[in-house]
Formats: C-alpha cells, structure tokens, sequence
C-alpha cells in the first residue's frame, strides 16, 4: 500500500461541499467514486484536506487515500479526468509518506474571496463572485484587513454550531485587491473556523458601507461574539485557492 | 415611438443560439419577454445585430426595438436585469436614430475563440474553451491568421446550408495571442459567414498540427470549397466579443 496526495479543482456550484452528505452530491463522493472504478478498488477511501461549504469553489483542494495500484502517479490524473464530470477535474498525483495526511499535515491554506464591484452585472462571473454595486474603498478595506494579521481567537468569526474547542487562529496575510471592478479579498491562516472567511468578508463589506468602524474590530475580536461581528457572505464568491504543506510557502 | 440600443452580454451555454427556435429556448426569446414586461407591451419585438449558434457567448451583443415607454433610457439595463436570469444581463441602453438598425448599421464584428491549450482541463474555462493537450505553436499560428486578412470570397469557409449569395467578405484584423495556457484567436471583419470564425480556427489548428500547410491558405480560399478547409471547432470556446458602429472602432 502507498499513500496518494492528489490535487484536484472544482467548481463547487452544483456540489453540496466536499464532504459527502445525506442530501446532495459532494465533491468527496464524485471523487472517490472515480477513484474506485480507475483503480478498481471498492474500498478506496479519500480524505480531504478540508470540508469546503456548498457553493464553495476550489483552485487547490488536496486529499490523499491509500492504494497499490500499479498505474504510475503521473497518469492518474489524467485517467482520473476521463471519469470525472467538467466541473470537478484531477490537476496532479504524487506519491507521499505513508504518515503525510491531507489535513493534519497542512501548514496553512489561502482563501480567496471574489466581488464583482459594478452596478452591473456579468453572466460570466455571477457564479464566481459577490456583486457589490457600491463603489468600495479598496483601501479603508485594506487597512481593516490588517486588524485581523495575527495570532487571536476568532470565536466571533465562527459561525454558532460548530463543535471546534480551540478557536485560536494565526492569520499570516489579509489583504484586498482591485483590478478593474474585480475585487479579490486574499486571507492565508494556518487554520479556519467555520465560515470564518466568509464573517471576516462580511465585516470588511460592513466597515465600507460604515456599519463598522475599523476602530472596532480589535473589540470585535476580543468580543468572542459572533454577533458583533458583520453577516456571513454568500458562499459562491469563496475560493480554496491554495494549500500549504510546506512553511516556506507561507511568508 | 422611440427607437432603442440595448447591449446585453450573455453564457450561451444554456441556450439554442440568439434566435427564436421551435426547439430550445433562445436568449432573443428571453429578452423579448423581459422587455414586453418592462415596458407592459404585448407588440414588443427585438432585432439582433446577428444570429449567434447554439452554446456561443456574447460579451457584446446588440439588438435595436422600438418603444413608447417613459422609462429614462439609462434606468432601463437596471430595471431588465431584475427580470434577466443570471446568464443574460443588459449593460447599456440608449436611444437612436429612428432608422439606426441592429444589423444593417453594424460597421463590423469582432469574435473571439479562446483555446485552453494545456493537458490538463480547467472546471472554471471547461464552457468558456476548447482544451488543446498538444502546446500550440503561436508564431506559426499568426502567420497562417495573416492570410486570412483582406478581402476575399470566403466560400470555403461557409457551413453548407448557409442561403447566403455574396460571400465575399473583408477581414480586417486576424490574430492570436497566448497569456499562459490561454490561447486567444481575435477576427474582425465586415461580416461573417455561417460558421466562418469556427472554420477559420478549426482550419488554424490543422496548420499548427501539420494537416495543412501555411502555404496552402490561399489555395483553400481561392478554391471556394468548403472540403477544402478545416474542420468546424465546437461552439463553446466562441464569443461575439465587440459589434462596431463606427467605422473609426475598426482600424
């Protein structure tokens, strides 16, 4: 038996999330479904690096699983690919340590969060971002962005009916850029609470429209209230952009 | 009665082309129906700049109709767009001249098909492009697009079934351009033939795989025959990118 990492992209609108559910298809059940026919193995088990929401999209996704096929790393990908639907495909295979673990061995993950900034709608990007017709003060934004760099416990940014205990996080980078109408809100931790990204965009979007002062998200933090902190943005506009199992790629 | 200019941008993914069909719903169709809501108006009709095929997107595209609404011309893409599905979103409208016509005033067109030219698919370009595994050669591209510019019989670059007398059409600019693994192959000319850009490209494509040589172009041209060329690229990777009013946009 040898261990797998396998990085996959999606585009999670059709998808329940990562992790198979009750109701819905999950990325995670098309994904081990593939797996098990390609390596005609019924009990192959793949275990994600993370459970992404519904509507969520991945750039990087990573899982790994165990297996003694035969078929070199460097093809699975692309046998794996003729299996799979469009919206779900198999960038790269590698062989890994029978110990690496697709969670437990990430160092940190970066998330990307999408706006499109314009009065007016696009067809092709209303799958893949937030519309905020507003203009945003991309750097009142940034400046907010700071206040969450750091080693703090985000239970306020934690959505309620999550069972995590330990609600500390470091935040590495957060940070808003604009190219065009297109607003791209980058956050790298080495952890995330539920729906963490999603309250933090939440606040930011909060503190443009004034609803929040940036003076105030340091007692927002120590709050520990989730109330205090701003809504929960839509997920569609969420990417998992990447996933770091290596230090040296975070700083 | 006022006669209008609406720029609408759409995904075709979903729908049998611009227009109306027996079978399939079309974006014209969606369009007239907003707007006979809008504007409370049975009689309502809508002329496209022109007929786009099953799966081709636009991110231009015109169409002209003819109202009595009090509706401030600028309020209208707002007011549409609440009534559009998310894959169909007008971006501009305003009034023109009583004879301006959506089709016969158009100076030109320009279309863009976009290649994925990587061996690995991408789920976010997947309806957006045609993937090409084997790496394209640019240069050589660009010297075969070179041969299409100017005016021409383009016959052979006519779908049959088309009812069209003269195809003698001008191509004003023929050209590819690579960004990474993204392939762009931009045409703009007086008029297209049907299928004509999806021709030209599935004809580029057989130049760079060797099926045809560059030296060859002007043989197919003058040859008038359809046989001749290459093969009809699929519609998802075209895009009616720009519709030129003004001869001045063109050059």
């Amino acid at each position: 038996m040898s261990r797998y990492l396998l990085t996959i992209k999606y585009d999670g609108s059709n998808y329940c999330g990562w992790q198979v559910q009750p109701n819905g298809v999950s990325v995670q059940y098309i994904i081990q479904t593939a797996l098990k026919e390609l390596l005609n193995d019924n009990s192959v088990c793949v275990t994600g690096c993370s459970r992404t929401d519904a509507g969520v999209h991945a750039n990087m996704f990573c899982l790994h699983f165990d297996s003694d096929t035969t078929i070199p790393e460097e093809k699975i990908p692309f046998a794996l690919n003729v299996r799979l639907p469009l919206d779900i495909k198999a960038i790269e295979c590698k062989r890994v340590a029978d110990d690496f673990h697709a969670r437990y061995s990430s160092k940190g993950k970066t998330y990307i969060y999408r706006i499109l900034n314009s009065p007016l709608p696009d067809p092709f990007k209303s799958k893949y971002s937030l519309q905020i017709a507003k203009p945003i003060d991309i750097n009142l934004m940034n400046v907010a962005c700071k206040k969450f760099v750091g080693t703090h416990d985000f239970a306020a940014f934690c959505s309620v009916g999550s069972s995590v205990v330990d609600t500390v996080r470091t935040v590495y980078a957060c940070s808003a850029d604009r190219n065009g109408d297109d607003i791209f809100i980058s956050i790298t931790a080495n952890g995330f609470l539920y729906n963490m990204v999603r309250i933090i965009v939440g606040t930011l979007l909060e503190v443009d429209s004034g609803k929040i002062l940036v003076e105030d998200i340091d007692n927002i933090i120590t709050s520990k209230d989730r109330n205090c902190a701003g809504h929960t943005v839509k997920p569609h506009g969420l990417f998992l952009e990447r996933v770091h199992y290596n230090e040296m790629d975070i700083c």
